[in-house]
Formats: structure tokens, C-alpha cells, sequence
């Protein structure tokens, strides 16, 4: 894959621009783009600003800003419920995480559930932004319109991948997870679909139950694994009912709604080590975990472990030197986008 | 397997007397062997009344009785952390959630981490007391002295396999999560190592990182695998990160302390449905749920879906109806502690 390197500030302006011709006011429009981008930093290029071609389509349908603002369901102080009436996602959590980070002092714990959030984006730069402050973040997510994941047993499928971000800090890099609670993500599928590769592994079952690497079978009665597959999947099945609980339950919207419309319910809580044994003592264990980790020697000696969160810090910290990076396919659709609304496109760095 | 079944008022009887003849206070001895039998009523014998043999040796030893009781690290109100100095496990979790439903309406959310407990039994007992009272409850634990589940990609082991539980009611029966982030737990392999015979699938990796059957290989430099195994096994690492940062950085002691006592660091976290959308919703989108896994149609007819915890509760209806039962391995070491105690042994039901 080719990569072309861009100056940070003008690809800011750049996708400030382009949502904002399309309608979303500028403040969201600006913060949208700034964590789209700290998503690119991070290597999680699906989910940087590769999204900004899908997001216009969703501006020009009206389907990101049917409504003002988030409406709040339930506020007790150190917990929230929002209904985010699926205005723009990323703008939505950065709020959320705003409203959590001014509480966090005084609670120690706080917790919120939202729902009918539009796309929120990359977990990761959430629970980054609250390690690079000290604290514990957890963020999940599911969509209560969407059946991809099969029970433990089962071969319709109910649930989501129901993503599981955490995010802590130590004394050096934060370790930061950003996982499913399927074998695989449903990006993960479309990318074999466009490929026609096989997957590397079973991540599917077929629609008669037996297990696939044929990402095709997701359009004919198939289903998406939960972690564990056909061996252990109720341990998967377990980690997904939870975040359908967090994400639906606690938020009051999910599947006895009927909802047609896509869209994502969030789990967000945010935890002080200072609540707890302190954020001293915190880091000193933290710090051990990751030294005994990296210590365990490699089943292979060209891939040594690491810990989670470690290759996308990694990638950060290239971009501080050589600026944002793009790949080829993401370069020419937002060159495309950029095209058409007449907006000049920045020169590589 | 043959089964006995017993009148719980004489079970409860005979533990109580048994752990308090060996030193436990009787108070102690009584809410310990309550959850002991709450646990066999919940089908989990590993972790029923068959632990009080192993429970008298540590009686006998001063291990469990050190001290007279929790000591606070701190407390906020909606946190608190205990260092739990190894004093009876079962009947601390007792304790810790007390204070947990004490606060719960105050608060919203209640979180605890505790270090230095004792054996601390059936998670599943804990996150269904919660249940009943229409709350939600995370229960996870980890041994920072104990090595059995490699990181992903590693060949030494660095971590336990962090049991997680979580208990959430609906209308009908509670849903009891109680799960592990490694592929099995020691438990399942100490069961392979005793009757030989190989596992169903690979959950270990032997010393040069091969997946394996063979549950020797743990006595050989080997490991169990984090849920996901070879292929995905970072999935399970996160998890397994995710407890011990938990259990131990929260609670302020773990591997950094080079901890070569036995013992369990607890995360507790208590979630009230009212603090957020309200219970009723939260009911309804959790039948919903329920609803729909349980109508998945099942891969193999003899084995319909279930949703977690149901098998468990099946167990206690019946064990309403029949007694309490104990497979024979249970009656014949707790018959043995009877006798060598000079307590009277209950007459089958």
C-alpha cells in the first residue's frame, strides 16, 4: 500500500471544510475532523478521515442533523442518559466525554449510556483522550438495528460485534484496548468481500452453523462468530449480552424498539484512579503488568508481544514527525470529495 | 455421577458447625456456607460445599483468620478499596456487597476493588444477590501471584484467567453472566490432569507455544491460552488486561508487590437501572434480547440456545423441590470432615 504524507493543519481545515459545506456547523464540523484525524494518527485509517466521503451522503440526506442537540433522558450527577438524536457521532462523544471529564473529580466514577448516536468513530481516541489525562475510560458500543453475530448455539444471528474500548495510563505510553466481543468486525468481513480473499481463519459460520472462512456467506444465512466460535462461544456470547446491556439497557432503546435505522448506542465510564488506591500506586502496577508482558518471550522471534494499544501509539508518533499519512484509496476519495465541492486540496508534506 | 440430596437447614447446619469447630466465628462460618450452598443450588459443585475440606487445613493453619477484619484503604462514598488480609473470602464478598446495596440508591453506580482476599468462592452467587434486587453487578477477580495464561503471542505465562461475572434482571429470570477471558480456568485443567484425559479442544500451549490438548503441559513450561487462542488470542488478552488493571491497579496491590501468597484482588461494581433510563425500560429491552437469542434456531436440535446463567437457575428450581444435592466425591470428603470433627452427618432428604 502506497502512503502520501499531509500537513496536519491543512488537512484540518480541509475536512472542516467539506462537512461543513455540507452542513454541519462549523464547531462540529472542526471537532469531527480533529478526532478523524487522531484516528488516522492512531492507524486506524477505516476510521479516520476515509469516513469524511461516507459522512456527506448522510449530511445531504439530513440524516446528521434532524435535531439541535442531544436530548438528556436522565442526569444524576455522576450518571447521564442521552438521546443523541443521531446528530453528527463524533461531536456527540466528544461532548459526552467533556460533560464526563468536568465530573470526574468530584464523582469519581462516572458512567453514561446513550443512544441513537450516528457514527461515533474510532473507540480508541475516546479512551486515549481520557488516559492522556489519567484516567480509566471504558467505551462500547452496539446497534440495536443490526444482527450480524450469532449466539452461542444459534444460527440466526441477534447481535452485534459490540465493540470494547479501555483505555488506562502508566508512567510511559497509556495502554489502550479497542476490541470486539466477536471474532471479528463486520469491516472485517466487507474488506474479504471486496477482496474475495478467504479469511485467515473461521470467523463465520455458514447458514446451515458450520464454520467459514467464505466471507460471502454473510449474505446468505450466515452469521459472525462470537469470540470462541463453535469450541467456546458462549464466552463471547457472554461479553456481548453485556455491552447489549450497557449500551440498550441502561439507555432505555434497543431491540424491543424495532428500530430499522442504523445507528449506535453507547456505553461510556469514566474511572479516577485517585477514587481508588491512587493514581501513584495505580501506575506502579500498571507499569509492572506491561513490563512482565513485553517480557514473555515470543513465540516467534520476528514478532514480539506487546501490549495493547502499543502499534497505534507507535503510529501516533510517527505522524509527530512526518506528518498525517494517507493511503491511496482514502488520498483519491477525498480528493474526489474535495473536487466536487470545490474545496483546493492540500500539497503532500 | 451418582447425587445425594439433602434438607439445606441440615447442610447449613453441619458447615456452619464445621468451619466454626476450626476457628472461623460463627457468624462467618454461617453466611459462608449459605453462599456455599447457593452455589450448589446453582449447579456450580466446584465451588459448593466441597471447598470446606479444602477451607479447614487454611482454618488450621491461622490462614484465614490473621486478622479480626477488612481494613479500609479508602473511601469516597460511591468507591471504596479494602485490603481484605485473608480473612474468609466468602463471608468479605458478603460484606462488600452489603455495603455496596447500603450505598447503591445514594449513588447510582458503587465501585470496589479489593486486595488480599481468601478464596472467595462462586462468582455467580454474588451477581445474582444483585439481580434480586433488580440491580446490576460486575464481579471480577485475579490472583497477582499467579502465572497460568500467556499474553498474546508469548511463551511465559504473566497472567490468571480473571474470572468476570455480571448478573442483570428481567422480568422472568435474572441473566448470570459468569465467564473467564482465558480459553478455561485452572480448575478445568487440574480436572484433565486428574483424570488424563485430553481436553476438547486446544486451551493450553506446551513450552515451545504449540496448541495442545494435553493438560500436562502445564507442569512442562506451558500455558493456558487467552480466549481467541493462536489465531485471535489478543481479543482475550485485552479482556484479561482490562481485570488486572481492575482488581489490581485499582486496588493498589499486585505483581508489582512480587506477591508469592496465594490469594484473590476483587472488582466490584454495582449499577443501578434507575440511575439511568429507569428498570421497567431496562427489563423490557433485556426480555427483548433474551427473546431473541433464545429464538435463534439452534445448530443442533438437542441443544436449543440459552441465554447465560439459565442452566444454573434450572439447577436451584430443583433443588427447591429435591434438596440440595452433593455428587459423591463432595459426600465422601465432607462425610470424612464430619467424622474426623465428631459432627453428626445429616440424613439424605
Amino acid at each position: 500500500m502506497n502512503f502520501t504524507y499531509f500537513n496536519r493543519n491543512e488537512l484540518k481545515t480541509l475536512g472542516t471544510k467539506l462537512l461543513n459545506q455540507y452542513g454541519m456547523p462549523e464547531e462540529r464540523a472542526n471537532i469531527t475532523t480533529e478526532l478523524l484525524i487522531q484516528s488516522d494518527e492512531l492507524g486506524f485509517t477505516t476510521h479516520g478521515l476515509s469516513l469524511i466521503p461516507y459522512y456527506i451522503p448522510e449530511l445531504q440526506a439530513g440524516k446528521m442533523q434532524e435535531a439541535d442537540d442531544v436530548v438528556i433522558v436522565n442526569d444524576t450527577g455522576s450518571t447521564f442518559v442521552w438521546n443523541a438524536q443521531y446528530l453528527p457521532g463524533i461531536w456527540m462523544m466528544n461532548k459526552a466525554m467533556d460533560e464526563a471529564f468536568s465530573r470526574i473529580k468530584e464523582y469519581g466514577v462516572v458512567t453514561a449510556s446513550i443512544n441513537r448516536a450516528h457514527h461515533i468513530g474510532c473507540l480508541s481516541t475516546y479512551v486515549k483522550l481520557a488516559a492522556d489525562k489519567d484516567l480509566i475510560c471504558i467505551v462500547s458500543t452496539s446497534d440495536p438495528a443490526g444482527k450480524l453475530v450469532a449466539p452461542f448455539g444459534g444460527l440466526d444471528p441477534v447481535l452485534t460485534p459490540n465493540p470494547w474500548a479501555i483505555g488506562y495510563p502508566t508512567s510511559e505510553d497509556p495502554v489502550i484496548i479497542d476490541t470486539v466481543t466477536s471474532i471479528c468486525t463486520f469491516s472485517k468481513v466487507r474488506e474479504h468481500l471486496n477482496t474475495g480473499l478467504p479469511m485467515p481463519y473461521p470467523m463465520l459460520q455458514d447458514k446451515k452453523g458450520n464454520e467459514s472462512t467464505d466471507a460471502t456467506v454473510i449474505n446468505d444465512g450466515g452469521a459472525i462468530l462470537p469470540i470462541g466460535g463453535a469450541d467456546y462461544g458462549h464466552r463471547g456470547y457472554c461479553f456481548s449480552m453485556m455491552v447489549e446491556m450497557l449500551t440498550q439497557g441502561l439507555s432505555g432503546h434497543g431491540r424491543a424498539d424495532d428500530v430499522s435505522r442504523w445507528g449506535g448506542n453507547v456505553y461510556i465510564q469514566l474511572i479516577d484512579p485517585e477514587a481508588f488506591a491512587g493514581l501513584a500506586v495505580f501506575k506502579q502496577q500498571m507499569d509492572k503488568l506491561t513490563e512482565l508482558c513485553l517480557a514473555s518471550r515470543p513465540k516467534d522471534d520476528t514478532s514480539p508481544v506487546r501490549v495493547p494499544g502499543q502499534f497505534g501509539l507507535d503510529c501516533a508518533k510517527q505522524s509527530k514527525v512526518h506528518g498525517v499519512r494517507l493511503n491511496d484509496e482514502t488520498l483519491n476519495r477525498l480528493q474526489k470529495s474535495a473536487q466536487e465541492a470545490g474545496i483546493e486540496f492540500p500539497k503532500p508534506h
